[in-house]
Formats: C-alpha cells, structure tokens, sequence
C-alpha cells in the first residue's frame, strides 16, 4: 500500500551544503569563527544555497552567521521561508534594507517589503532612489494577494506598427528592459495589448515585415486587481510562460512571468496540505510559543468534538449496565464513519480548488460518493457484524453494529461532499474547516446511531 | 479560524464554459445534436476550455460528444485528467492517435502513449514517421518517472565558438528548433554543455562578438536517468526557466522547461493532500467500483485500529463496574492524541517534502515539537481536570484523564515527529502511511494509558 520512493534524492549539493554547515558549526563551536572565514566557505555558491545554509544551521548561531554573511547577495532573500526572511531583516539596517531592495526587480523588491511593518516600509521607501520608491508605492496600492501586487513593471511592450527588424533592434538597445523575458507584447496606440509572440518567434520571423503579421491576435491579459489564485488558474488553462497585466482602463502596467505563478502554486499547496492537517498555516521555523498558539487553535475543536461525544455517551448510561460488549464495540461506528468521512472531503477539497466540481456536475459527483460510501459501508458492515457475532454471540449487538457503520459511512460519504461544497459557497476556506467539522458530526452521529439503537432494540 | 476567500472566482471563460455544456447537454436531450452543431460551439475555444466541456459533460454523453468532436486539437488531450484520457484514447482509432502524436512535441507525445497498454504502444510506433517513432522508442527506455521520459528532444545547443550574429541567423533559419524557448545552451566540441544564456540576452547582445563573451560559465544540467522530483527540486533552487538534459556522457540529449516541471509539482502536491486524506490516488473521475477499491485499501488499516482499540477497551472491562464516568470519558485522551499527533505528521512530512528536515536540523526540530505537544498538552490536561472534576466530582478520575491527556499528546508529538522520518529512512513514502500508522498508536495508547491508570490508582 506504500510505494518505494526514490533513493538517489541526496544529490551532491545536497552534501555539499550538509558538510559545510557542519564547517560552519564547528567553527562557531570552538570560536574560530570570523568573517573571511565563513565568506570562504560560501564563494561561489548559489544564492539558494546560501539560503539553505541559513536555514539548516542551529538557529543559536543564526544571528552571528547572517552578520558575518554581510553585505550578501539580494537574491538570498528570496530563497529564504518567510519566517527566516523576518528574523534576518531584523539584524539589517533600514539602509542595508534599502540597497538590497533598489537592485532587485519590482516583483522580487515588493515582496521584501511586505515583510516589514509600515514604519519601516516608509523608512526604506524614502532611502530608495524617486523612481524605484514611486513603483513600489504604487504597486502597494493594489489590493494584497492581487495580479497587481505579484507583476513586475519592466515589461517589453511594442507598438503593433513596427517591424520585425526595429523591434530587435530597440530590444538590442534599450535598457529598461526586463533583465530577462520570454514573450513580446503588441499594443495598440492606446497602450492596450492586442497582441502577443514569444521572442524566440521574433528571432524566428526575422526576414518578415511588421509585428502585427505573425503575433498571435489574441492575447489573454490580466487585470491588475485579480486575485494571484485566478492567475495561477490561467496560466495553467492556458500553458502561459507569460502575460500582460492591465488597468482598469486595460493599458498594459507590467507583466506576470510563470516562475511567480509557480511560487503560488507552492504556497497553495503548502496551504491545503496545512489544512488538511488541521494547521492554519505552516510553522516549521516559527518557535515554540506561537506554533503552540497556532496549533492550539483546531485542538479546540477537536476538544469540543471529544466533550460533546461524552456528553452523548452520557445520554445512554442506561444502556450499559451489564452489556460490557456495548462499552468495547462503542468507539468503532464513529471511527469508520470519521475514516471515510476524511476521504470524500479531501476529494471534494481538492476538486473545488482546482475547479473540476462546479455546479455542472455537483449533483452526479455527491451520488457517486454516496453510491461508493454505502458500497463500502456495507463491506465493512458484514465484516464488524461477523467479528462482534463470533466475540461476543449476541446477535442484537451485531446487527445494531453493523446498522450504525453503515449509517456512519453513509452519512460521512454525504456530508464530506456537501459540507465542503456549502462552506465554499459561504464564500469560506473549505480545506481547513471542512475535516474537523465533518469529525464532529461522524463522532456524534456515530456514538449516537450505535447507543440510540442498542437502547431500541436491545432494552 | 476560517479565511473569507475571494469571491471574484468565476470568472468569464467559467461561465462561458457552465453555458456551452449546458446546450450540449439540451441538444443530446432532445436528440437534435450532430457534429455541426457541437463544431459551432466549440469554434474558436482554446483547447484547454474544450477539455474543460469534456469534463463537466455528463459521462454518459461524453463518449458521443467525443465522437462528434472529431478531429480535434491535439492540445485536447493536454488538458484532460489523466482517466479521462484514457476514456478519450479507448474511442480512437490507433491511426487516429498516431496522426495526433505525430504533430505533438516528444514530451507530450510520450505522456499520451504512456497512457497506453504495450501492445498499443507498438502499434502507434509502427504507424508514425520513423524519426518520430525512433525518438519516442528511445524515451521510452528511459526509466519511470526520469528527466529522461520528461524532456523535450528539440534543445537548441551552439558551439562555444560560434558568433551572437552567426547565433541569431542560424535561429532565424533552422527548421528544426523548439517551436518555443527560453535559453540558448552552449556546447563543446562533444556536445556537453559549457554555458547557457537566455534568449533575451543574446539578441540584447548584438554588438558582442562571441557566444563565449556572453554566456553564464556554469549551466546547471540533469543527468537523464535523475528521477522528476529531484528534477523540480533543481528548478525551484536554482530559479531555472530551462535546463538541458544530459546523458551518462555529459552530452546533452534534450531539454526540459519550467512548465513541465509546473506539471510534476502540481501532481506531486496532489498526491501529498491525497495522501493526507487517506487515499492513494485521486479518484474524482474514477468510477464507483474502483474508487471504492481505492478508499477501501486505508479503510482496512482504519477498521484494524477500531477493532485494537476495541481489544484494548475490553482488557479493562472489569474496571468499568459502577463507574459511568469512565465510560463517558474514555474517548478523550484518545482523542486529543489523535488530532494533535496529525499536526506533528503534517508539518513532519512536508518538511521532508520539501527538504527543510535533514538530518542536520531533525533534533533540534523533535525537541520542538515535543516542546509544543507538552505545551498543549498541558493546557488541555488542566481544562479537562477542571471540566471532568465539575461533571463527575471524583478527583481521582480527573487526575487520570489529565494525566493520560498529557502522555498521548505527548506521545503524538514525539510518534508524529520520528515515525514519518523513520518511514522516509526505509524508502517509502511517509505522506501515505505516517497518518494511519500514527493513529493506531493514539487510539491504543490513549485508550490503554486512561483505562489502565484508572485501574491502578482508583481501583
């Protein structure tokens, strides 16, 4: 039922990085430790390896190391987990801040910033040069998690009246440019684009005319005020590398590139994995106190569930006197039904996230969870009411067992699709509340089912 | 607790989609339907929003809508979940496949024959053009899940000593180039890599003299045998658009782009919630006989940890005489272990995922997380003592359940922690297992440590 995974993950960067942060380590042990030291020891290294360095040392000697490290590369920041990302703007200066972000690009610079609280967004934006702190105030303005937050302004848009050969050669010389970019966007007089082809398309047309006779006529933008999940929906229904981003007006205002839609991807998945692990957001960095906080937070409901399913164990006392076989079967119906309630939510999470299940075919998808939660109940139905028959002999007991599975199972393959679907519709996040609400209802309902019918049929 | 999401969603090309299926599906009702008809509808359609209709449609139309569809954009299949391509494939002629390979780049072509059983496979090859088929034999010996079966056969690779102008004509003129790229390779006189520069960067370095000026020295590349996940574990550390693949020679074979690797990390991300449900593979095309098969495999696992704790309540049967509140409290410790052992699991197994947790940081990381598990444990433990103590009025019983609460939280944070870590370090797949595994050792021990500290200290 498990899968071998593969053994040759441990690459030589890897083990690279893994011995030098024990150099590292060591030297910080036996205070050796100095600057030329450890600037020998990253020479060379990628930006991202200098960040898993950071991030794979004991964090006693994090501080001391990222001091040590300065003045460092920019793109540093970027390969670093957020929370990392606080912990080392909190040893620069505003200044050293503020030169790191004036040589990063207008995407890469906003997302350094965001990290910081609005004192210091002001302190850093005043050190910046004019026109590198107006376009990043200006991209503050758009709404947070918006296309408009995660574009950058340095796009290549051309008018559609040029030819092939003056667009290469403003591309050959003009500086403002990306530093680096995949496709070529036409506009119209307006600044609108109404065209788009991939620069290597350009390299390719080179012995053709204008630009407007072999882009592609019709070119998908996105408004600055989207929100980053849709884009992300976008580029991946329509295989982009890249798009234009537009006001309101639909001018073109920058561009969004596939690499930023990817680390939205990630986040989202990070997201849903979190949630569905009853986790608001992910704390492997975050210490101890505020991971106890954040987790405490879904241990509450659990809590709740647990107190309310023996408040309901104690609706029955009566039934349990002298029915020992009672008290031993009791936890197994809300199990099952807690068991494969789990199952139809995660199916139903995902399917609304990617958008697979909308309301076309919602009503066929809940029947079949249905038709596969009474399948499966009935299997597990005939199995517990054998086993408890052969324990305990006492037909009643088995078959009021075996009803409640099945009812458990029945209810969880229902609820585990429709309670998704209504939190979503509420306009909430139905991968985190979605499982411990289910829980409850699996637990109450199947101590409830279990004990009401022994009380029925048994007394 | 829960975040209010955005409600912008449904967007435009949603609807329009929502309202074409709708028409289909009248038309097949009232038996008016024929290819000209659907043809009209899908006039103009992207190929990823045909895939969409195919989705949504209702499954028992969807074979006849395919069959009026034909012949269709071969970016269809691109775009279809992986069953359903099979269900698409299973209603075409081999021809009919063979022609739609044909036109495919060698990534996509091999992602559609893989589709297909061996016999299938054969037929196809033998109906495509020989180079089309020698390349797609070739792929195929590369194992599962490599960079080898990943990558795209066209690469554009230069001599080092060839010009940037010599560069861009022989762009301008060769036929048989990636319809679309992003990096320019750079290659010796054995074809092995020596440089890359993006393609943006070569036509801004007209003036420059040589590709050797220009180029980056170092280019990261991907042996062919290297399994995908390590593959988009490059990407993402290195930030790379495209990479080239080499073979055991170091000459470069293929390449591989960004938006491949945009495929494995939504498939693997997929699988990880998946997995968190407790289902192998998503099923949500899948119908009910066989998705039941595949939520049945954890259900049993689920089943066995009922009836063990079951077990486990009955070996204490003689300590529930005259005490209700044991009964009534007996789930709690369980419980709580239960939920809070999931979060340890989660944060655990995605912190292997995504390679924060390596051994260097893995005991600093379990002394966290037992930190935390006996933070929350105790907070639990105290309100649990106080909640009991008010019900019951028996402080032996009260001290009991908080001791037990303290121990299987506990317990889930140091079990949650080493048990996803130690099934990684025996090859399999920790995502899958941990969380059921897990479990099985909350239940048992939450119901033993409640049941069998109330026999010694009350009894």
């Amino acid at each position: 039922m498990t899968g071998v995974s593969d053994n040759s993950r441990k690459e030589k960067s890897y083990l690279l990085i893994e011995d030098k942060v024990g150099q590292i380590q060591d030297a910080f042990d036996s205070g050796i430790v100095n600057s030329v030291f450890v600037k020998n020891l990253v020479v060379g290294l990628h930006a991202s390896e200098i960040a898993q360095i950071i991030q794979y040392i004991d964090y006693s000697y994090r501080e001391a190391l990222i001091t040590l490290l300065k003045p460092f590369d920019p793109e540093v920041f970027l390969f670093l987990d957020e929370h990392l990302r606080e912990e080392l703007i909190a040893v620069l200066s505003s200044k050293e801040i503020a030169a790191i972000v004036e040589v990063m690009e207008s995407d890469d610079a906003l997302s350094i910033l965001l990290d910081l609280d609005e004192e210091q967004q002001r302190k850093i934006l005043a050190k910046l040069p004019k026109t590198v702190g107006n376009s990043l105030e200006r991209k503050l303005r758009y709404p947070p998690e918006s296309a408009g937050r995660l574009m950058q302004n340095e796009v290549l848009a051309l008018p559609q009246s040029w030819t092939i050969k003056a667009s290469l050669e403003y591309i050959a010389n003009e500086g403002s440019l990306p530093s680096n970019f995949h496709d070529v966007f036409v506009v119209d007089e307006e600044n609108r684009p109404v065209g788009v082809l991939s620069l290597s398309k350009l390299v390719k047309s080179v012995k053709k005319d204008l630009l407007q006779d072999v882009m592609t006529g019709s070119v998908r933008t996105i408004k600055a005020q989207l929100n980053q999940e849709e884009v992300a929906f976008l580029f991946r229904s329509y295989d982009l590398m890249s798009a234009p981003v537009v006001d309101a007006d639909g001018k073109i205002v920058g561009m969004i590139t596939i690499d930023d839609v990817v680390d939205i991807i990630e986040r989202r998945a990070e997201e849903e994995i979190m949630h569905m692990g009853r986790i608001t957001t992910s704390d492997f960095y975050i210490p101890v106190f505020r991971t106890s906080l954040i987790r405490i937070q879904w241990l509450i409901v659990a809590f709740v569930d647990a107190i309310l399913s023996s408040v309901v164990i104690d609706q029955f006392q009566s039934t349990f006197e002298g029915r020992a076989a009672l008290t031993v079967l009791m936890p197994i119906a809300a199990a099952m039904g807690g068991n494969s309630g789990i199952q139809s939510v995660t199916v139903t999470v995902r399917a609304l996230a990617t958008r697979e299940l909308s309301s076309l075919n919602m009503w066929r998808f809940a029947v079949k969870e249905l038709a596969v939660s009474m399948l499966n109940g009935s299997v597990f139905a005939v199995v517990i009411g054998l086993i408890s028959f052969i324990w305990f002999h006492e037909l009643l007991i088995s078959v009021v067992l075996s009803s409640a599975v099945v009812f458990s199972m029945c209810w969880a393959g229902f609820a585990g699709t429709f309670l998704p679907i209504f939190i979503e519709k509420l306009g909430y996040d139905s991968a985190l509340s979605s499982g411990p609400l289910l829980s409850m209802t699996t637990d109450i309902l199947g101590f409830t089912s279990f004990l009401w019918l022994a009380q029925v049929l048994i007394l």
